[in-house]
């Protein structure tokens, strides 16, 4: 479904023989259980979400997301990005541990009805540990001995704080895959329970990641057409040329918390041993009355991906520059033509006055906006993520580097231990 | 107000002389209003403001402000930052050419009452004149010939498409001063009109600024002090070591439009001749489950400015970890405390983990979260990224790439005469 295109000077030839190792290595890499999640999923899981998510609705005006990284960023970004319709609103808490954050979560709860979902393989991560002890006690006050009806605990399937406080208190449980980590676990329940309370098609979804995993199994002894190999291969050899910046660009403001996700699948899978590319992210056109300057004339180390969806909606495709009798502001040539036309006219050029520039630009064309092409977007990346970072022998699926500050922090608090 | 701390090992001397020289050509630079803005701002066109934004709050559920770059990111990243309380609520069109964006913005409008806030020197720039057609005609459908009287114009004193066209139909005036450049406007009209109708005291806000400018005032002729100058001199030195990434990182979810206001002043002032520091952002929390590991571990050319925030708000020192009677989630050690202890408690951790991991990090401390305290820290970054820009030989105020993209639009679109 994704392709990739590259009219950049820069050559890139894809290795077919490392690529194939590396899907190999891959597929049978203890942490590499999302490979073939899309054909994975359990039945009685997915029902359960489905059934789940109906109870949420039919209860709930909210349901608070508690949890923090991989836990969140995921489904944040295809909610913020589809924009679906529910009766139930999703809102955030225990990303942060900023008390502005969590006191404007309680005042927009009010006394309204609500649920949680608390995201936690272990229960004893600070963040989401501190908000839902005080979300839970907000739920306690308000429903007293059913509280525990309100609380969904996606969490280790068998051992672990939170899984222990789950069976003990009686909350709906999810399962966090042990061979998926969590910035690769968007499409496991860790996304798909609060994607589905939002009113997103969780099949369709997985639909779309699945045909992207069976052209994956098809083209696997000849991977070298394969998009997502041919995406890992040109941006490897583009950081081998010192290019070390890269700016995942869209034009659809509402994919700022997708390029959050996919920062964080790139950043942490492959910042390490002081190497790996630095993702930064843009939305256009209004990025090129900010960033642009920089983007156009400051220091080449930086290449740029573009995110090209083919066809819009049809809601889209109808809004129309209207006629004015006079033309004061000089758009009388624009008249008529739809705002969707403009927006596209606009990447075209923007893609060339970024080569122009000495940028390197590649672009990743995506069929529509659909959940289908979200579903087979999230895979794409996962997949050329886990396929770069091997390009630079990295190990895609660890995270050392996130405990430093940790360590820190509980000697400064005091916690027993440290 | 605003002081500069550097527990760095990075050495860095601030050369007086050359600083009182950039002082001297900022102060006369035919776009250095800014500068002295906080004391030279009219007093009419203030009182203006403060009754125009009585007005609008009066008359209007919501108020849209349609501008693009500078002409909106300012006084967003303040509103959002310091979420004040008002009757009318802010939205924002025109900074992109996305038809989803502009969709939502007229769903939500719905059939309430509204105004429109149209920011534009020119009156040409493409994505607010296509945006501002598009509610001016919905303004017309609502209120007929009354319309007018709900358009509040900021625009040139004198010319341009927007200022003709707000003299022959009637529309409310502000000016956009002509010695003061998009993004460095925020504390012009060019903020000040949403920022009050927002509910922010604009008084506040330019006196927090004023105390910033009398102190460079008074120093003018031995900066080696200024905190600006040494913020401004640390980075360029760090630059010459060939840290070439700022990441401005805070402990505040609600900062991140104020990144994003940041990173337009610095990459569009230094981006050029190939040259300036890519300037990123980080929210932490949240971040060091994401990016943090690409900070810990990654690529050692980035370097670090933290956001301090000295004293917290009554209401967030009182929300404390609530006793539970089980202790499964290992929090027992924190009961009592207050969740904002806990978050500082994270920043002193972070920069020492990232000091350990090879990050030079320096701090800005400021005094509080209130309204005179971002007053001041606008003004200081206004300053340091003058200064900054002027170390490299770069001139902070123009920005000659960011026509690329737009000539090759209006070529692409048939635009008369391109």
């Amino acid at each position: 479904m994704i392709e990739f295109r590259s009219n950049s000077e820069q050559d890139y030839q894809v290795d077919s023989e490392r690529i194939t190792t590396y899907l190999q290595e891959i597929k049978t890499d203890p942490m590499g259980g999302w490979f073939a999640l899309p054909q994975v999923n359990r039945h009685d899981e997915l029902q359960k979400i489905k059934s789940c998510s109906k109870e949420i609705q039919s209860t709930s005006k909210f349901l608070v997301c508690i949890g923090i990284g991989g836990s969140y960023l995921g489904h944040r970004a295809l909610i913020e990005a589809l924009h679906p319709d529910s009766r139930t609103k999703i809102l955030y808490a225990g990303s942060s541990l900023s008390s502005r954050e969590l006191i404007n979560v309680l005042n927009v709860l009010g006394d309204a009805d609500f649920s949680i979902n608390i995201i936690s393989k272990s229960g004893t991560t600070i963040e989401p540990a501190i908000a839902f002890r005080m979300l839970k006690e907000k739920l306690i006050q308000k429903y007293g001995d059913n509280y525990h009806k309100r609380i969904y605990a996606t969490t280790d399937s068998k051992k672990g704080a939170l899984y222990e406080e789950a069976v003990s208190c009686g909350y709906n449980r999810f399962i966090v895959p042990d061979n998926i980590g969590g910035r690769y676990s968007v499409l496991s329940s860790v996304g798909l329970l609060p994607l589905a309370v939002a009113g997103i098609e969780i099949d369709e979804l997985l639909a779309g990641a699945d045909l992207e995993f069976q052209q994956v199994i098809e083209q696997q002894n000849s991977p070298e057409k394969l998009p997502a190999a041919e995406y890992a291969t040109f941006r490897h050899q583009l950081l081998e040329q010192n290019f070390d910046v890269e700016v995942l660009a869209s034009f659809e403001p509402s994919l700022c918390y997708f390029a959050e996700w996919w920062k964080q699948l790139f950043g942490e899978s492959e910042g390490k041993h002081r190497q790996g590319i630095f993702p930064a992210a843009t939305t256009y056109t209004t990025d090129l009355h900010s960033l642009g300057q920089y983007l156009q004339e400051g220091r080449r180390n930086i290449f740029e991906t573009i995110l090209n969806f083919q066809i819009s909606s049809l809601q889209e495709r109808e809004l129309r520059i209207p006629h004015l009798s006079s033309n004061l502001d000089g758009l009388q040539y624009l008249e008529g033509r739809t705002l969707d036309e403009i927006n596209r006219v606009a990447m075209k050029a923007t893609i060339q006055a970024h080569r122009d520039g000495g940028i390197p630009v590649d672009e990743l064309i995506i069929p529509d906006f659909s959940t289908k092409s979200f579903g087979a977007l999230v895979y794409f990346f996962e997949l050329s993520c886990a396929l770069s970072a091997k390009l630079s022998n990295i190990n895609p699926f660890d995270q050392p580097g996130v405990e430093a500050y940790k360590k820190n922090m509980f000697r400064l608090l005091g916690k027993p231990g440290f």
